[in-house]
């Protein structure tokens, strides 16, 4: 079966390397912002194929050493510098037992490049500050091993219909960017002001939330946050709810869509709609999009628009994004 | 290969009614602290088991949808009153894929209980203030079903050593509450006063971390909070650490101790020696507790002696334990 030839070279050439019918587990392995894709890899995976796979951080999956891994497993992992040392310890851990790896970075060359079988190549905007095609970011990357191996071990072939969406993914971002500016104008005073900032989501939008709440709000603005899972929210997370909190929201386009829902209609209940910012993918045009993967895409919407949300946030407390860390990079640890 | 005399008889029930050698995927689906035990009883099924299993909140599971759910499928449930509507929904959605049951519940009559193929029953002291023997609870039962399963499936035998470790364990913990409880004398004031902690943990004991998080902290005494694993920690997390932020760590004794001996050290470099509390396993007298079980069963150590951590808390800041809520089960949503 030939992947499309709009495909992304290095995802054809990783998967053309593999023997796809022996693989029996997949493993997305990361850390941090790069363990966030993977969540969403992995509900891609699980609505399309009855392949099994874990999401593991990179130090987590070598210290558990899952018995399932073996020569029959595709490991799969992701550092945007490729230099994240306990990916790079995965993907060697992962080859010891003879399992398959892939490795998506920017740089090739990277520690995590030379320890993988198969690099995938990606693109990321805020390291360099140049624009790029979503085409080629982590997201776009990483959905097409997904689905590519999906139809190569018996499911569904997707894999066109999947690529042109993707191609059509940048126009929808720069549509969304003009549809929540006034939303990010109105919420980044108050917002700016806030010591605590949840993240709320489900399904493929969970690792957008994740990463927003550790990389961008801890990370880069330290504000403290948590991810909740828009269901767990009703087991627990809800009682910190009053009219001061402040709520991001994510509604997506999957099928747990209406768990977002429920938790949009109890925050506006008990919340202030002024501390409850909802960005809802059905409010924004998605021309050229599938509608099969229009919720796959939803959060890499999400997270890109809500950058310019966090540099609003950071210029109004004065507290640079991509400078101010006490830890990272500064110290060794 | 039949099972202990001492297993649990609800345990063997299931287990023997079930055709082991045909299961090819285990879910682990429940909601919030219910939800907390499934990650540990995958921790110890990923270290004895090739068996592929998930862990979902029982209303991503239903929408989700995995496709790999079928006849073939074991899904393990779990509801302390057996009334949680999603979990009950997720049994029902997987019996109608042709998928065995089993659900651990107090209330074998309860909506959950009529729900599933077969229920485990299981005691729980919070409820009813009456102490219970650690061998009767939530983890001694689903740590039974997996290397009961395990057993079945191929894998090592270890069911004689586990048995004889969970009924070891009640002595255990009231050892740890005897250790903990200058700890817990210490720390109390201080924490109290704080509107954030964290929790802190890897492997077996991440689930304990996070029902403390969103269970106790923020549902009981709407203290904001996260359970941050502790090698995430260092990819965002940690830079919201300070000399004044408030963190719990547990240091437990499985393979993924190295993790969190890391993030103790950062936490002591950089924060307040008297705003950090380190929950060690390694100083706890385990007689009678394999060494190959020590670390499965430290969280819920660490959780059981952390509720009277918490009651101190809620008596220091006036703010009942049990009855101070806004919403859950006041009001319904």
């Amino acid at each position: 079966m030939n992947l499309p030839s709009t495909f992304d070279p290095g995802v054809v050439a990783a998967l053309d390397a593999l023997d796809a019918g022996a693989i029996r587990h997949v493993f997305f392995v990361a850390c941090g912002g790069s363990l966030s894709i993977m969540h969403p890899a992995k509900f891609l995976l699980d609505q399309h194929s009855p392949l099994p796979s874990d999401v593991y951080n990179g130090a987590e999956f070598v210290a558990r050493a899952p018995r399932s891994l073996d020569e029959r497993s595709l490991v799969i992992l992701c550092s945007m510098t490729g230099t994240t040392k306990e990916t790079t310890a995965a993907a060697e851990f992962a080859r010891s037992r003879g399992a398959k790896t892939i490795g998506l970075t920017v740089e090739p060359a990277s520690p995590l490049g030379r320890a993988v079988d198969h690099v995938v190549g990606f693109e990321a905007p805020y390291t360099t500050g140049v624009p790029i095609d979503a085409k080629d970011s982590n997201y776009s990357r990483i959905y097409q091993v997904v689905l590519g191996l999906v139809a190569r071990t018996g499911g569904e072939n997707l894999t066109q219909p999947l690529i042109d969406s993707l191609h059509a993914l940048q126009p929808a971002i720069d549509r969304a960017h003009v549809a929540f500016a006034p939303l990010f104008a109105d919420y980044a005073p108050r917002f700016a002001k806030e010591d605590v900032i949840y993240t709320v989501a489900s399904g493929a939008s969970y690792g957008a939330a994740y990463s927003f709440a550790i990389c961008v709000l801890m990370e880069m603005q330290w504000i403290n946050s948590q991810a909740i899972h828009a269901n767990e929210f009703f087991h627990g997370p809800f009682e910190v709810l009053d009219k001061d909190r402040a709520f991001i929201l994510m509604k997506g386009l999957d099928s747990t869509r209406p768990l977002e829902e429920r938790a949009d209609t109890f925050l506006h209940r008990f919340g202030s709609a002024e501390n409850i910012l909802v960005l809802d993918a059905a409010t924004l045009d998605m021309s050229g999009i599938d509608p099969r993967f229009q919720g796959n895409v939803a959060p890499l919407i999400f997270f890109d628009t809500l950058w310019r949300f966090a540099y609003k946030i950071a210029d109004l407390r004065q507290h640079e994004m991509l400078t101010a860390r006490r830890y990272m990079k500064k110290i060794s640890y």
